[in-house]
């Protein structure tokens, strides 16, 4: 990919918590990439694949020593309790000061779990992401929310806390393999979806050399995403209102990765199948043509993302996992559903026996 | 003591988190006391012992169900990772949703615990607590510290999570053990000497019914106390500033409590030592008067607590634990020193001599 583009800088505006993303190639390994940790206590999380690669450049770049990194098993099942424990112990045996910094340096699972870690260490101490993948820099790395999964539910254990730097270095995304880039690909299309028909028609027309990894194509994809979810995050950070709709697919999602086992499934193959069930919904209740349905299922279907759930999973398996969703209120499922392709809303305007029919629409076309 | 004192309402001002801390006699049996809880979905944590004496009457007042409350053991060694754990669990595993309430019914073991638990649940859920401590009336149930203990050190985990609502049910005080309310003093005491002279010299004049459970006098203890930490948080949430001064005594008591292991030393007993180790560094830097220093440890002493640390602690036990104070900051230990009664100051304005001079006073005082 094209390695010379130009760095551009978005900010999330939260008053006294607002923050720099900055997006460009080779910002890694660049000491002025990191200016405002200089001089701070600093402290390193990342994963062994990730460490393989970029830890020696970070390391130079932020004058880090062995013992200031600390390396986890790459995959979703990082994300756990027993993990956040493990970098507490180390975080207190090395006596990292509240005035500290906690770097995380890898795509969204080690985002995650370092910024969850930072929310509740000595009551919150200031973190730095580092994104490696399409999902991390388009997504999870922006945006505060936190947390680890609980073998009832995915993210059911976390915070609202935001990062006070985010790198985005585009180089690293070439170093993807297809499977974590079409995981990303998968909240691209989310975004199209939920909030930019012009992004969507931009999308169709560029997903061939998108998935062939050109340069000035994906650094547009990051750059439109990441100014999409800042400009969301801005007005509503605690997610009390339009912020859910970047949840569009994902209660679905969670079903399926809570069902599997963290791991089995990466986040944006279970979030693709939940656009597609979510668009399924949205038809039957009249909000959505066939026709856009169709395109946003096309769309899935060219990135070489799934559509359908995992085989053996039932529409009771759904109903299980889904009551304990987040967004449950009042006792009823909330889910985002689309209007058309660029507006979704959040909506319990559904009865449970539409919704039924799209779970055993879904769970049969597997278990033919 | 005196049952039909009337119900006083403060209010913790910050924006659309503020919250009632109503005070009263005999609140805890009294639905109406609860009226923001109504109709929500509920579940209660306390402790064995708080549990065989207010459980029923709390219950009976919310409506709850054995299946609503987890009874967990007392003492500081609840405040654990492993107890964070366990109600983190209990809770999913009955499902509580985000917008559910965490009940908090105990002293501060169990409200640090429970607010700690309501801030990462799903994020964060909302919390109430039910002092049934003087120390927890007085201190810990206001402000949204949360947090548990480390093995290297006190309250290193945590977050800033406010409570909903604060029932303080001062009927509850009376049958307090005389250990637990002494050391509920030794927080009221820290009050006067952090900030209202006036209230030192009438703790002078009332320690004796106070002690003796005088119902009137407790009261106004509590709701001084409490409107004095109301305005202290409401003004410096996050503890940026002034909110510190809460932590008079608190570096030189955590200490004691991590070394002594979390349980053998009641926080308030510990707290006692802090303040008279505090006194003694602010007479050496010239800022504390010798006689304002003989009245604060004099009053102390009075009221039946401790004025020096476990006969086994020594020099080197404080500086290893102090070193991961919270308030450390670009290396230097920040302490809270006393410019006179009524006047505290956080200072980082002290010799290393001096800070030794004060510990190997204190420690030598026991050793011999």
């Amino acid at each position: 990919m094209t390695q010379h583009l130009n760095t551009r800088v978005l900010n999330v505006d939260l008053g006294t918590r607002s923050y720099p993303i900055r997006i460009g190639a080779r910002l890694l390994a660049d000491p002025a990439s990191y200016r405002e940790l200089h001089g701070r206590p600093l402290k390193l999380i990342t994963d062994h694949n990730v460490a393989a690669q970029y830890l020696a450049p970070v390391c130079a770049a932020l004058k880090l020593s062995d013992a200031d990194v600390l390396s986890l098993p790459p995959g979703e099942a990082t994300k756990s309790w027993a993990k956040v424990e493990q970098v507490l112990d180390w975080l207190l045996e090395h006596r990292l000061p509240r005035d500290g910094v906690l770097v995380a340096l890898g795509g969204g699972v080690i985002g995650d779990l370092a910024g969850f870690v930072a929310a509740i260490y000595q009551r919150g101490i200031d973190f730095t992401q580092i994104p490696t993948t399409l999902l991390a820099q388009v997504d999870s790395s922006v945006g505060g929310k936190t947390g680890i999964n609980h073998a009832r539910g995915k993210n059911m254990i976390g915070a609202f806390h935001q990062p006070r730097l985010v790198i985005s270095d585009l180089a690293t995304l070439s170093s993807l393999s297809r499977r974590e880039l079409l995981s990303g690909m998968a909240e691209v299309i989310k975004y199209a979806m939920l909030g930019d028909a012009d992004f969507f028609g931009w999308l169709e027309h560029n997903l061939d050399p998108l998935l062939a990894l050109d340069g000035n194509r994906l650094a547009e994809v990051v750059e439109r995403c990441c100014a999409m979810k800042a400009q969301i995050v801005a007005a509503d950070e605690r997610e009390s209102g339009r912020r859910a709709l970047l949840n569009l697919g994902h209660t679905f999602a969670h079903a399926i990765e809570t069902h599997s086992g963290y791991g089995q499934w990466l986040h944006g193959e279970a979030v693709a199948v939940g656009l597609c069930m979510a668009c399924n919904l949205s038809v039957r209740l009249g909000w959505l043509g066939e026709d856009e349905a169709q395109r946003c299922i096309a769309l899935v279907r060219r990135a070489g993302l799934p559509t359908t759930p995992p085989a053996d999973m039932t529409v009771d398996d759904f109903h299980e996992h889904m009551q304990l969703d987040k967004k449950v209120q009042g006792g009823k499922l909330r889910l985002i559903l689309m209007r058309s392709i660029g507006e979704a809303v959040v909506s319990a305007d559904f009865t449970p026996e539409l919704l039924d029919d799209t779970l055993s629409r879904f769970c049969r076309i597997e278990a033919k």
